[in-house]
């Protein structure tokens, strides 16, 4: 029941390989074998392209199951390797973590060669495709219980040149909104332990967490607006059209932009995703459910800012996430 | 802790009442105050619109709040009861069923005096309140993985005139959609025990299970519809704009057409709600996840019809149901 993480087949061999990534076995389950496909053209980028990373975020498994169907045709040069569900176990119980150890995937990278079944996939995540690639998109979605439009994320990070490349990598999705987030809660994240390495890494989040065709359009059309950018395919980029307008937007947003709840309640939100919002604009109410004459109670904006998340409904608790905004780049 | 359901007002009082609908307690736990309101400005009909029947449906306890501080400025004649949460146990759980006793409340009226909790307040809902009304509208939504068009839905009665009352009540939201739905599994729901009485029951179906301030505007204007068409508030009813089309479509649903998963897998949509399909047109994808050279399975319409809901993403199980389409009513 253990043994080393492998690959079943050479991803490096020239053209389409299509194996699986070994994840030994542990004390808590047998062996893990994910399914993983590459297309190597010779010289060029190395992309790698994750999703199901969460398992409540199912977007990024179908756009990545696409991408293998067109890039046979499509693909000029380079590598691009392809692991559509890093979590099936998470993925088959609709769940945001793994169901077996209770671990969030990505809270726990690099992993743990000995840990439970959650550390022992990011361990060989860490250990086996990272080292292949220079690039790496993980295809996240948010949450069912929020809305949020098709997104390129990155955190801020230290080294200002791969930041910059990051950035610029997330805006060559050409999608409605670029977010540098500034986020507390980043230990053991995928992209820190790539960008570690000095690794472009973009994280998207597909909109609300739940799948639309309209929407996996546009989830479609931003990765291959990347894969363009980055040369590994033909094409000219273009905004993905649909509901959403033909431009696209870079924020920014740090902890305090975070709006909570101000008591347990129902939240009802009084905009929508991409607003702009002025100081003491309406974001949404808390109603309180135990009484009738309990006062609803307003949340309301701090200063001009524009919502890039809010949540769709759901009972709250006090002091709980409702809306997170976000601000253009100060420089 | 027992005890006969009651009011802790008289809802039948000129003006505004508030208070409480009292739910005995049982070996499973105390007594239940539901919050519940009433107008009564003489003759007229008598409404009871009630929300929050399933925990996870939260658009139906929104608008019901709104209605509330809309009823003293609007309402004319006749009687409004509101009842914002029938489930407060599976609303604060955001559960489809009640935690406590597992049992979804829709399927288990007219409810048990002496049963588990969630049969108790089937049965205060039934004894006490439904009596009071000749008309009830229970606000409902899709749940958070199934995309689904504001709707107002009915299944068949088998008393004609009831059902051409219920369906032109149900036309009066003027939603995209009015569905009669003939569905297998109807013992023990609200409508059921309604219709018994007489009584014109219209269920909404507000959108995919996830709360948005665009989608809330239809069902409230939805809502304000119906009241007009009642004759119980002033003004004129408009097809709710915003993404939806300026129009309704009233079709009927059969048990057969829904479409099931042939496998399990990840379900990919490729049709949006309220489209047209012929004869072979794709309706969506299924993705065995174990294995990238597993095939993919398509999904096809079965004759021309309507797409009224489809799965927005989850991993499904072999034989579960992804799709619903439905048709114009023959007749």
């Amino acid at each position: 029941m253990s043994g080393i993480p492998h690959l079943t087949v050479d991803l490096d061999a020239p053209g389409v390989s299509r194996g699986h990534l070994v994840v030994p076995g542990g004390v808590d389950r047998g062996e893990l074998s994910l399914p993983v496909f590459s297309l190597n053209k010779g010289e060029g980028p190395r992309l790698l392209v994750t999703g199901g990373n969460h398992g409540n975020e199912l977007e990024g498994p179908l756009v990545a199951r696409r991408l293998i169907e067109s890039l046979p045709e499509t693909q000029t040069c380079g590598t691009v390797i392809v692991l559509p569900v890093l979590n099936p176990l998470a993925v088959e119980a609709w769940s945001r973590n793994t169901p077996l150890d209770g671990l969030n995937l990505n809270r726990v990278f690099p992993g743990r060669a000995g840990g439970s079944v959650t550390e022992r996939i990011a361990d060989a995540v860490s250990r086996v495709l990272l080292p292949m690639a220079d690039t790496v998109f993980d295809l996240h979605s948010f949450e069912p219980t929020w809305d949020f439009p098709p997104a390129a994320t990155t955190h801020p990070i230290a080294d200002p040149d791969l930041m910059a490349r990051t950035v610029r990598m997330a805006e060559a999705f050409k999608l409605p909104l670029t977010l540098v987030w500034d986020y507390n809660d980043t230990a053991g994240m995928f992209d820190i332990v790539a960008q570690n390495q000095g690794k472009v890494f973009v994280c998207t989040e597909f909109g609300g967490g739940t799948v639309g065709a309209d929407n996996l359009a546009i989830y479609e059309a931003g990765v291959r607006n990347a894969l363009i950018a980055l040369g590994l395919i033909e094409g000219k980029a273009e905004y993905p059209t649909s509901r959403q307008p033909k431009s696209g937007q870079t924020l920014e947003t740090h902890p305090h932009d975070e709006l909570k709840s101000p008591a347990a309640g129902i939240f009802e939100p009084r905009c929508s995703v991409l607003d702009q919002v002025k100081d003491g604009d309406l974001i949404g109410i808390l109603h309180p459910m135990d009484s009738l004459s309990a006062v609803s109670i307003d949340i309301r904006a701090h200063g001009t800012s524009i919502v890039v998340a809010i949540r769709s409904g759901a009972h709250v608790h006090a002091n709980q996430g409702v809306a997170l905004v976000a601000r253009p780049p100060k420089n």
